[in-house]
Formats: C-alpha cells, sequence, structure tokens
C-alpha cells in the first residue's frame, strides 16, 4: 500500500484545530492550497464517498487505488488521498464538515449544470481557486478519469450532491406548476345549481355562533346540542321542505334533498337527526300513510313538536326485513292492532331518536288477520309521554357510545302487546277495514313489500348524496393543506410541495375527479327520484340502491385517504377527519348494507336483461359477440385493444365503451352460470350464493356505467367552453383511473392488451400532473365556507 | 279474447269470503275441486306469475294464451285462466293468500326434487288431490306443454319457488361444512411461542375488573385511567423488561417487545402511552445515553416515578426529522446547552406523555457549536415540576381530542432559551468534551443520523407487532360472529349463516391467512431486531419500516372490513371496533410515515441492488431476462404462465416465484429508469420524484416477499404435521390472494395468462370454502382471552 499516514495525520490536526475557530474554512484552506492543491479536485468525490457510509472496504479500495494511479497528483497528495480513503480510519465529523465548507465555498459561483458531475464539479473548485496551476485541470481526459472513479459511487451519489449544496437555485429544476385558470365561482354555480339561494341560507345559519363543533364532549350533552341545533332548523321550516303546504311546506322533496345534503357539510349526527325526524319518521307519515295520517301529524313533525323514530331493523333481521318478527295483530274485538315483540331478538335495534327523544315511533311489524299473514306494514306507536317516561309496555334501552354519530340517540324498543286505534296504520297502500277485512290495490306480496319499502328509498337518495358531502369536506381540507404543506427537498432549495408529489397526487387528484363525477350522477338520481319521490319506479329504487353503495364507499375511502394525506395533523379531532370518518362509517351499514344493495341492483340488472332478452334487442348482438372466445374478441378489436395514444385514451367513446363492455359481459356471463345452475335443477338461492361474487362485481361495473354516463350527460348540458373542458379533464381521469384499477379484468377478457394498460396508467400520472395547477381551485368551487370546514389546516396556518 | 269474467268473479267472491274464516284453505279446496280441479296443475305457475309483480302485460297474455290452446283444459277452466291472468285485474291479495295455501297444503308429501320445477308440482298437486281423473297427468306430453309455459318466466322463477315453501327440508341443498379438525390448542400454543408464560401472565392482570374498557368517557378522565393502568404494569416490572438487571430489569427485548404485542389486546392508548414511557423515553435514555444516564434515570423511568416525553416530530418537520429546527447550543461560557425553539413551526408536536404527565423529555435538537452544525442530537430535557407545573421556560400546549388514542395525553412542548448541562447530551454515539469538542465514532453525518435514530426501530418493530394484535382481535370478533349470524336463507329453512356467503367468505378468511403470515413475519423481525437491538442494521431497520407500514394498512383494511362485515351491530362501541379502527388509524402515520418508510424500504433494496450488480451476481441473468421484452418472457415460460391445475397454484415455487419475479422486475425497471434520468443530467431528487409510484410499488412488492419468506421458513420449522398442512392451506390462500389483486400487473408484464389469472381467481375462492369450517378455529388459536375481547357479539349472544 503507498499510504502515507504523516502526511494525513499532519492535515487532520490542522483541521481540528482550525474546526473549533469560528469560520476556520479560510484557515483549512490554506493549508490544502499551499500543501496539496490538486486535492481540490477530489474534494466532491471524496465528501459523498464517505457522507452516506453506505461504500463497502472494496470500493474504497478501488476508490483509492484509481486515484493513486493518476500520474497529476503529487506524492504528498497521493499520500492524503490513500489516508483519506483508508476504511480503517474514516475522517473525523470535523474534516468531513471542512470539506463541506470548502465545497460551498466556491459552489455558488459555479454552474449548476457542472455541479449535476462531482468529477466537474471539483475541476470547477480547482479551477476557481486559482492556485493551481497544472494544466491538467483543462484536459478532457482528467474530466474522463475523474468521472470513471465517480461511476463506483453508484445512483446513490447523486442522492448525496443535494447534501453539499446550500443555494436555493440548486439542481432542482421542477418546472413549476402553471397558475389555475378555473373560474371557482362559475364551476360553484354549476354545481350548486337551481337551489344555490337555499344553500346559502343554511350555511347561514351553520355558520352562527352555537354552531361551532363541539370536541371531547360526553354522549348526553351531545345530543341535547344536536337536538337544539335540530330544533333551530325546523323553526326555519327545513324539516318540512318536502311535506304539503298545508302542512307548512313546500311539496318540495328536491329542496330537502339539498338541504340534507346541506347540512351533512356540518356535523353529521345533525343529519342523521335532521333525517330520521323528517325524512325517515315523518316521510314515513307522509308517504306510507293517508290524509288523515297527515292532518294529525305532519305538522308537529316538521317543527319537532312530535320528536319520532322509524323502527323498522331488529337484532335479529336488518337486511332482511321482510322477515322481521315484529307482530301487529288485528283485535277484532276492539278493532285495534296488538304491537308486540315476540322475543329479544325482534327488539327494534339500532332506533335513531329512540334513547332520548322520540316520543313516537313508526313500526313496522308482520300484519296478522286471523290466520292470514299480510307481510310487513308500518304503524304510528306512541312510545313517550310528554314528560320523556316510555309509556307502559314499551321497554327503551340505550345503546349508549357507538364508534360515531354520537349526537344521536339510538337506542332499542321492545312492545308488550301494545293496543293501538286500527286508524294508526299507516294505509295509503293497504287498509283494514271496521269488519277487519284486508284490502291493497296492489296485488302481489312483493311489489306491497316493495312499496312499503319505499320510505327508504328516499333515504337512500339522501346518504348517496349526504356521503359526497362528506367526502367534499375531506378532499377540500387535505387538497388544501397539500397545497401548502411542504415536507423534504433538495437542499438549499425550499421544501417539496406535498401537492408536488406524484404519490400525493395519485392519493387526492383521483378522488376529485370522482367526486365531480359523483356530483353529477347524484344529481341525475335526486331529480329521477323527485319527479315522483310518492311511489319511486323499480329503476329508481334500483339507482338509489346502486349509489348509495358507491357514494357509501367511496367516502369511506376518500376521508380515510385525506387523513392519512395530512399526517399527524389529520389526526387532531379539530381537523375534522376525525368524525367525518367516524360518522359516515355506518353510511356503508344502514339504510341498506351495502353488500345487500349491490346485490339488489344485480337482480334489477338482471331483470331488464330477462326482458331485453325477450324483446332480443340490445343483447342479442352482444350475446352473439360474448358467446365467442375472449381470443376471438381481441383479434376483432386489436386496433382498439391496442391503440395507446392520449387521444384515444382521452375520447369519451373509448371510456364509456369499456364501461359498458365490462358491465355486459358481467351480465351475460352471470346469467349463463344462473341458467347453468338452474338447468341443472339447482335451487335459486344456491345458484345465486354460488355466483355472489360475480354478481356484486357486475353491480360495481352498473354503477360505475351509471355514474359515468350522468357525468357525460351532465357535462353535454354546460354551455361554458372553459368548464366544460376542465369537467372532460376530470371525466378522463374518472374513466381512466376506474379502468387502470379494474385492468386485470380488461386484461383477462381481452378488452385491453398489456400495452394499453400500461399506457393508461402513465395517461392517469398525465392526468394528475395536468389538473395539480386547478387542485385547490376545484375543491373551493365545492363551496364548502370556512365557517363549516373550520379545519386549522385549510385556513392557510399549520396548527 | 276468450275471457269468461263470470266464472272468474264467483271464484274470487268465494275465496274472499273463505279468507275471513279461520282456516279457508279447506273451504277453498272444495271449490277449486268441484268446479275446476284442472286448475291445480297450473296453481304453481299462476302463483309466480304474479308474486313478484315483475311479468308485463305482454308476457301474461303470452302465458294465458299458451294456456287456453291446452284441449285438457275445461271451458270453465279456461275462462278461470283467462281471468287469473288477466294483466288488468290483477288477483287479490286474498286469492293469492288461497293460491298459495292451497300449493302448501300438499307440498310437504311431495318430493322436493319434484318442486324445482313448477309445472312438475302442479302435476303432483292435482295427482295427490286425487279429485283429478283424466289421463293428462300423467302424459308426458302435459309436463313438457307447462314447462315450456314456465319457461317465459324465466330466471326469477326459481326465487319465486323459494316463497311458496314452508318446511324446512326446502330446496336448499347446501353440503353441510366439515367440521374443523384444527388442534386449537397446538396451533395456539406455536403462535405463542417461547414468551407463552409471559403472555398469559399479562393476560391475567388486564382480565382484572380495574382493566375493563371505559366508553363515554372525557379525555381527562380517561387519560388519568390510562395513567393508572400504565402504573399498574410498571409496578409489575413490565416497563423495564429491557432496561440491565442492575435497574430491574432483564435485558430482555424479545420480552419487552412480546409484552407490548399483548397489551395490545387490550386498550391502544394503554399499549401507547406505555411504548412512549418505557420504550421511546426509556429507550431512547437508554440506547442513546450512556452509564452515567442510565444510572440517573433508568430505574425512575421504569417504576413511572419519572414520566416522560420522545420530542422529536416538529410541526413543520414529522417525516423529514433531518431538518427539524430546535436548537441545542453549546454555551462555552456555562458549559451547557441552550435548547430553544426558534419559531412556532419548531415546537414539538404531538408527543405523547406532553400535555398531561410528562416530567421530563428526549429531546432532538440541532447541535451547534460555534460555526459547526452537528446534526440532530438528543439531550435530556426537565419540563414539569414534581406539582405537575411546566417549568420555567417550557411551553406545553394540549393537543386535545384526537381521532382516537385519547386516553393518551398528546401536547406541544416549547422551548425559550432552556439552559441544561452539558452531561445531558445523551452521548453514547457523540460526546461534546468540558472544552467543547466535539467527537464521535461515526464519522459519517448520515450515518449518524440514522444510528441516532435507532431508537425509533425499535418503536417500528413494536407497531408491526401491536398493528397484528389489534388485526387479530377484530378477526376473531367478526369471525366468530359471522359464524352464529344468519340473515337471509330459503323459506321455511334456518337462515343462512353469514360465514356460509362466499362474498363474506372473501372479506374474511384472506384475513385470517394474512394474518397467520405476518404473525411469521413479525416474529422474524422481533428475532432479527433483538439479536443486536442497541444498533440495528440496515438490513433490520429496512425490515422494521417495511413490516411497520405493511403491518399497520394491513390492521386499517382488516378492522374496516371486519367492522363492515358485523352491520350495526359492529358499529355499538362495546363491540370493539370503534377504539380498534380509531386507535390504530395513526398507526400508518405516527414512528414514520408509511409512504415514507416505503420509500426508504425502495432505497434500501436499491442499495443492496447497487452492491449486487457491482457484484455481478444474482441481477446479472435477471437483468438481461428483463431487457428482453415481455412477450418473449412470455414464450420462453408459456408452461408456466398458462399452468392452471390446483396443484401448481399451490405449489410453494409458484407462489414465490411470482412474488420474487415482481419484485425483482419493478427493482430492475425502477434502476433503470433512474439511471436514464441521471444520465440525462436530472437531479437525484427529481429523478426519485419521478420514479415515486414505481418505487412505492416495488417497496410493496419486496414486504409481502419478506412475509411468504418468513411464513414458508416459519412453516418449514413446524413439526406437526397437522399444524403444517393448515399452514401450508394459509400460505397458498394469502400468496394466491395478493397475486390476484396484482393480476393486472402479472398480466402487464407476461407472467401469467388470461385464463391462469381466472384460475388464481377460482383457486382463492376455493381455499376459502376449503378453510371456512377451520374459521372459528383459526381465530381461537389467536388465543385473546374473552375478558380482553369482551365484544358481546363475539361471545355467543347477539346483543
Amino acid at each position: 500500500m503507498n499510504s502515507a499516514p504523516l502526511a494525513g495525520i499532519d492535515i487532520d490536526i490542522v483541521i481540528q484545530e482550525a474546526a473549533l475557530k469560528i469560520d476556520p474554512t479560510a484557515d483549512l484552506l490554506d493549508v490544502i492550497i499551499s500543501e496539496t492543491p490538486g486535492l481540490l479536485t477530489v474534494l466532491p468525490i471524496l465528501y459523498v464517498a464517505w457522507a452516506d457510509g453506505e461504500l463497502s472496504p472494496e470500493e474504497l479500495h478501488s476508490i483509492r487505488q484509481k486515484l493513486q494511479e493518476k500520474e497529476w497528483f503529487s506524492s504528498k497528495e497521493k499520500a492524503s488521498i490513500a489516508r483519506w480513503l483508508d476504511p480503517d480510519r474514516p475522517p473525523s465529523p470535523q474534516l468531513l464538515n471542512a470539506w463541506l465548507k470548502v465545497i460551498r465555498a466556491h459552489s455558488d459561483e459555479i454552474d449548476p449544470a457542472v455541479r449535476r458531475s462531482l468529477a466537474s464539479w471539483g475541476i470547477e473548485i480547482a479551477q476557481a481557486s486559482a492556485h493551481t496551476e497544472a494544466e491538467h485541470l483543462a484536459d478532457p481526459k482528467t474530466q474522463t478519469a475523474l468521472e470513471e472513479i465517480e461511476s463506483i459511487l453508484g445512483i446513490l451519489s447523486n442522492e448525496a450532491v443535494r447534501e453539499i449544496l446550500t443555494d436555493a437555485t440548486a439542481l432542482h429544476r421542477d418546472e413549476p406548476f402553471g397558475e389555475s385558470s378555473l373560474d371557482v365561482v362559475a364551476m360553484n354555480r354549476l354545481l350548486e345549481g337551481e337551489h344555490h339561494e337555499l344553500m346559502h341560507d343554511l350555511f347561514a345559519i351553520l355558520s352562527r355562533p352555537e354552531f361551532q363543533y363541539p370536541y371531547d364532549i360526553k354522549n348526553d350533552d351531545y345530543r341535547e346540542k344536536v337536538l337544539s341545533w335540530c330544533q333551530i332548523l325546523a323553526e326555519k321550516d327545513y324539516g318540512k321542505l318536502s311535506f304539503p303546504e298545508a302542512y307548512g311546506g313546500k311539496e318540495d322533496t328536491a329542496a330537502f334533498v339539498t338541504a340534507f345534503q346541506t347540512i351533512a357539510y356540518h356535523d353529521l349526527s345533525l343529519v342523521v337527526k335532521f333525517g330520521v325526524q323528517f325524512g325517515l319518521f315523518g316521510g314515513s307519515v307522509y308517504n306510507l300513510g293517508s290524509e288523515h295520517h297527515h292532518e294529525k301529524y305532519l305538522a308537529d313533525i316538521g317543527s319537532m313538536a312530535l320528536p319520532g323514530c322509524f323502527a323498522m331493523t331488529e337484532i335479529g333481521h336488518g337486511s332482511n326485513v321482510r322477515d322481521i318478527e315484529t307482530t301487529a295483530t288485528y283485535d277484532a274485538d276492539s278493532d285495534s292492532f296488538i304491537i308486540h315483540t315476540p322475543h329479544e331478538n325482534a327488539r327494534k335495534a339500532y332506533i335513531g331518536n329512540a334513547a332520548a327523544h322520540g316520543e313516537m315511533a313508526t313500526v313496522f311489524a308482520q300484519l296478522e288477520i286471523g290466520e292470514n299473514n299480510y307481510g310487513v306494514h308500518a304503524f304510528v306507536v306512541p312510545t313517550r309521554d310528554k314528560k320523556g317516561m316510555p309509556l307502559p309496555g314499551i321497554q327503551i334501552e340505550d345503546h349508549g357510545h357507538k364508534l360515531g354519530l354520537n349526537g344521536v340517540d339510538n337506542g332499542m324498543i321492545s312492545f308488550d302487546q301494545i293496543k293501538i286505534p286500527r286508524e294508526n296504520l299507516l294505509d295509503r297502500f293497504a287498509q283494514v277495514n271496521e269488519d277487519g277485512i284486508y284490502h291493497s290495490e296492489i296485488n302481489s306480496a312483493s311489489k306491497r313489500f316493495f312499496t312499503m319499502l319505499g320510505t327508504l328509498v328516499g333515504g337512500r337518495v339522501s346518504i348517496a348524496a349526504a356521503a359526497l358531502s362528506a367526502a367534499k369536506s375531506a378532499l377540500t381540507i387535505a387538497v388544501r393543506y397539500a397545497g401548502q404543506r411542504r415536507q423534504f427537498g433538495p437542499a438549499g432549495a425550499p421544501e417539496t410541495l406535498l401537492l408536488d408529489y406524484p404519490s400525493h397526487q395519485r392519493r387526492l387528484l383521483p378522488q376529485i375527479a370522482s367526486a365531480y363525477a359523483l356530483d353529477f350522477a347524484v344529481k341525475k338520481l335526486v331529480a329521477d327520484y323527485t319527479a315522483n319521490a310518492a311511489a319511486p319506479s323499480r329503476e329508481v329504487e334500483t339507482l338509489a340502491a346502486a349509489l348509495k353503495a358507491y357514494s357509501s364507499w367511496h367516502a369511506r375511502d376518500v376521508i380515510q385517504e385525506c387523513r392519512e394525506c395530512c399526517g399527524g395533523a389529520g389526526y387532531m379531532a379539530n381537523n375534522r377527519f376525525a368524525n367525518l370518518k367516524a360518522d359516515t362509517e355506518i353510511f356503508t351499514t344502514f339504510e341498506g348494507d351495502n353488500m345487500v344493495l349491490m346485490q339488489l341492483v344485480a337482480k334489477g340488472r338482471l331483470t331488464e336483461y330477462k326482458h331485453q332478452f325477450h324483446n332480443m334487442k340490445l343483447f342479442g348482438l352482444l350475446k352473439y359477440v360474448i358467446s365467442q372466445s375472449g381470443k376471438k374478441l381481441a383479434e376483432m378489436n386489436a386496433l382498439v385493444t391496442r391503440m395507446t395514444d392520449p387521444e384515444h385514451l382521452r375520447d369519451v367513446d373509448f371510456q364509456m365503451g369499456a364501461f359498458e363492455f365490462r358491465e355486459h359481459h358481467l351480465l351475460v356471463t352471470v346469467a349463463r352460470r344462473l341458467k347453468k345452475r338452474l338447468d341443472d335443477g339447482m335451487d335459486s338461492y344456491q345458484a345465486f350464493m354460488e355466483c355472489q361474487n360475480h354478481l356484486i362485481n357486475m353491480a360495481h361495473a352498473s354503477v360505475e356505467r351509471e355514474i359515468l354516463e350522468a357525468f357525460i350527460a351532465g357535462i353535454a348540458s354546460v354551455e361554458d367552453e372553459d368548464l366544460k373542458r376542465m369537467l372532460k379533464t376530470l371525466r378522463s381521469l374518472f374513466a381512466l383511473y376506474r379502468i387502470e384499477r379494474d385492468k386485470g379484468w380488461f386484461m383477462e377478457n381481452g378488452y385491453i392488451e398489456e400495452g394499453k394498460s400500461k399506457a393508461i396508467r402513465k395517461e392517469v400520472a398525465r392526468l394528475c400532473r395536468e389538473i395539480q395547477p386547478d387542485a385547490i381551485n376545484l375543491v373551493n368551487a365545492f363551496g364548502i365556507p370556512d365557517s363549516l370546514l373550520a379545519a386549522p389546516i385549510a385556513m392557510g396556518t399549520d396548527a
């Protein structure tokens, strides 16, 4: 070995002493320049070689040997190199610090482009110092030789280069993102639509000091607060919006749903309490009852003088409402019904407004007259006196603390042979006369059952809308935070905005797109539903089930992602994610468990399919296509399955085509699987069981097609060309992101090839980058007032 | 039209009257049999035609016409058929009810197999009634003719068949699931391993009445309760387990991690408080301090006489610890350090134990001596007096309510020029002498920084373990519930167990498999880590980061799925999901944000790759293979990419091969992408930014390979053949489920073809069915005592 420890040690001592002085750099430079000026050329390489402690002894030896072979170093310089690259005697922290200072001292004057190579950087430093005379510095061979050595440091050396920079110009060459040209006000008006004024009136109320969010509050206090909030809204007649004018309402169901959706930007216990009282309890009396019920109850329900419950679910039967076990037996002697809970499992459970405030309940029970069971019907049953005491025979149990929605008083109710007058049957769709004779215009028991459940459709429409509001709140907070929060970055330069990270973009921006897509889909649902809220068609029922499930899952995923994107700050309750998450969590379960709803959607599609199949219209050709092998399909569409240009990928026909293909393919194949099983003599229940996951996938595909379709239709009616362009970009992001998520399926079925799949992934990333500058404006266009958002991290301060 | 309303109306009136009697069936039968006995053959078809209200008028007409063409009906019968299939005059509810009773009256005696066709069913009823004499009943042509008509009802008719059954034999032909032969005790002993006794001692303590879970509790009360719990554990010396014996410990880090993992089956605020006090605060003093710190503090920390904090994170810098801004400036005059918070954004934030109980903190700060910055170092700083009052110059702010972990008192701390003696530097890895001279054995600043952060490795190991415990608790509750909860089902038969639904199996059973896989991976991590806890190697650091991220995401997803699988019951706080979810939620963020950790894992892999690349060993061939097109690769392995038999799919070599291929492919391709950018002169920071998602995907693939590898190694060492077989099945489910989730990628890269992808999906479903009978035993083998599980729905009652 050529090591000459003495020379090295001398310099080390000088440096050690220099480090103690206030600015040792000058001294150190003097030493180096005077004794071994050639070392300046290798200082950047030396520093990086040691900086991250990752080089192996072999690599250090290798660098040492190669450097010492260079004839332009003096023997003293070679000795120092040997000393400074000795794996057994790493340089002291002071020496490393000193090197760093020397490098930095000259770096500001050097062209950043040059500094990307440690070799050229070293040469520039040596030249800048003007103490070195050797011609070899100008010789390209020197640089080549040094670069060869630098390459041993590998990829990570470039990482280390950042550390030796102090200036803001740095090596960071990010193209600054463009300014957003989105007209926030115009987009907001487009989203808010016709109920603009109603929303802003509500915003004004919900922004009042008494509506401030409470934290760390006991259930009892929280419940009273939510009750008082609800009463304020009732006083302003918001609860009655869908009721007839005779009872103080406006017979405007669309306005009621809008109010619900707007209140959902505030506390979600409030929106649920509001929904239970006016939507479920009030709605059941209004939609299932007749004139005399309206007259007797609606005004008091709307003013909250009569707080009530919607008692459908039982412990034993939630999803399977048809088999609930509470009975309503007609008693001919007293011309009344006896409401009874036959056993513990038949207790009404999870009933909102039951534990503390409800004085009456719409109770769903099996109607029995004599030996005949007429299925599930609804009855109004008083449960509490005006002092809040449960009436005799009524037992109420408090569910206590829940995962969320603790401002709502959920409880269990059981009935011990409670006698109610015959008129308490909500008898719009089925009547029992004074002789105990049952009559209904709806002959099919199944159809009657679904009609009785019509109230739930309104509930599902409302939940779809409210879940979207919650997702928008979360997105607004997280995107605004990502637009101001910085973490990590090139040395010396400002740290990087979270919103500039590709991973962060991928987490948040497709969710903005899906929120916009859902916004249009929910609008369509609300319009379809309110066109005939009293008797929703099967199509509306299916769409409500589909969007309720999709929007609640969407909210669950979006809020979770947003929380994680805000790190520790996202965990603090006052930044809102805590309640947004916990309160909306049950949206996937209540008003119909999502898994059950998806199967309902699947059956709806099968029914349509059956009709279409009989008519041999739409599906004739498709069936033929599908019956061909996947391979053949691919051959037929080889051109399309392989097309990867952005123009094609962003084309609405490609996107819609993919969504439709997926739905139809899943539909036709599941129908075939079901038919085969039935043909083989299998019970339909079992056949559906065996195809359950297939059915659920089909339902998913179906909902997403519905959403895309509504988004496309919505965009078509937009006049402002700038907004239209923006929305089309969002549509592409929504559609391609969903196709990417399901790329496995699309490839399995020959609809896209590998290359196209990769192209779609890239296009999603490109769309994210494209939308990034507009991200904050896009969430601001949701129009949620700061007073309701309330999260400190969304307000331009960090804490 | 051939309608003859009169005949129909007559019968309707009879039926209407009959329906009012107690048992009208006999009367009705009499009427039908005497007047129009032939109608019995079509009663099932008629009932189903109307039952679900889904038939179109055209379809009704079509059935009516076809029936009336049959020559075997009398003219009276034809008239009734015409009347009963008139779309404009649907039968009354009473008539439908009456039909139902007639059908049911005879059904019990009929072979269930026959009843699968409405046609044969009707014929059997007619024959059983013994009032019909016509020979046509025995004629096969009759049945064929009726079946043709039945087919118009379509798929859904089979669904309706269920409704007309009352008996338990039903059509439901589910193969009953087999009994589990799993030896729960043996599996439990295998999982608990060597620390069996320690775990059970802790279980006994945590089962005591004072450890009952509190609900609906204010933060202050909750914090005091958790403090008292923690003190009980401290009294029993659990906090000191990893400390030297001289200070009451056992110098057994593995035991400490086991204790942590065990406590995580209880309240998670407790485990975090325990972790902050003993793992982070105690661990930092133990691992970063030297003898004199140990002597002065460890005994008091272990007994909780000195409650303390771990103050690293600042508002402005969480993930990027290297750039925290709190300073520790050496003051030569007083031979002390001045700890200072330069601005609001540099406040220590989210610090556990800070808001209420901590009296001292390990504070991480930039060490500055003169003009030199030596980077982040740790100091012990007193924060409160014994009365709990913050010391002068120390400002403490309470974070208040959080999403979860409200039993832990998180707060912010800021320091206003706090002077601490020089000896308060935790100086194991770097010292400052009385002349203010800095010395460290670790020369590389980067290496020194990571060594100082070593305490976090222990934290990450513990979080990986605790997250797994929480996931196991959730799985135990949800799987037990699914094993007793029923909903929907064939009429008359018991409703279907949730655990029998394929969708439910798919939601829960792969998660049992992943919990087992993670169990073995965490065991390996704990073993590797505790082999040298004081100075974890880079490999252990990477594995800890990887498993902390993976296990915390896994817990998040599993607990969510479990909550949803328990419906409304899962939302009630006493069923535990509320706290399990909320408390573990932050696990994805603290002790290193998961996204940042995944990038750390990716860089670790790249570093290894660099070394291997230099050595030209492993990757030489692979690189060659990868450089070929995906197509070529597929051709090379055509046999494997197309193999679909279960034996192959369950083969460990296929599974491991797929995991390795994915990791290596992502690694090589991202390395190539990075290199290209660096070669083009791009800054490494920017290059890493552009490849961020690719890097994260690679890290994911890497963790899953590590987990599978650990699972395989763990299984290899199991001696009991039955357990081994069970574990191998779980391994297949884990591996195939993960491959299925990433099937898009595998297809994109030609590793599997479409047919194989579908085969994998089917195999996952098959494995779920196979494991189903063992599901409850598998979660019981986790061995969580009922006293800790506590969820009523997991205890064999429904409420």
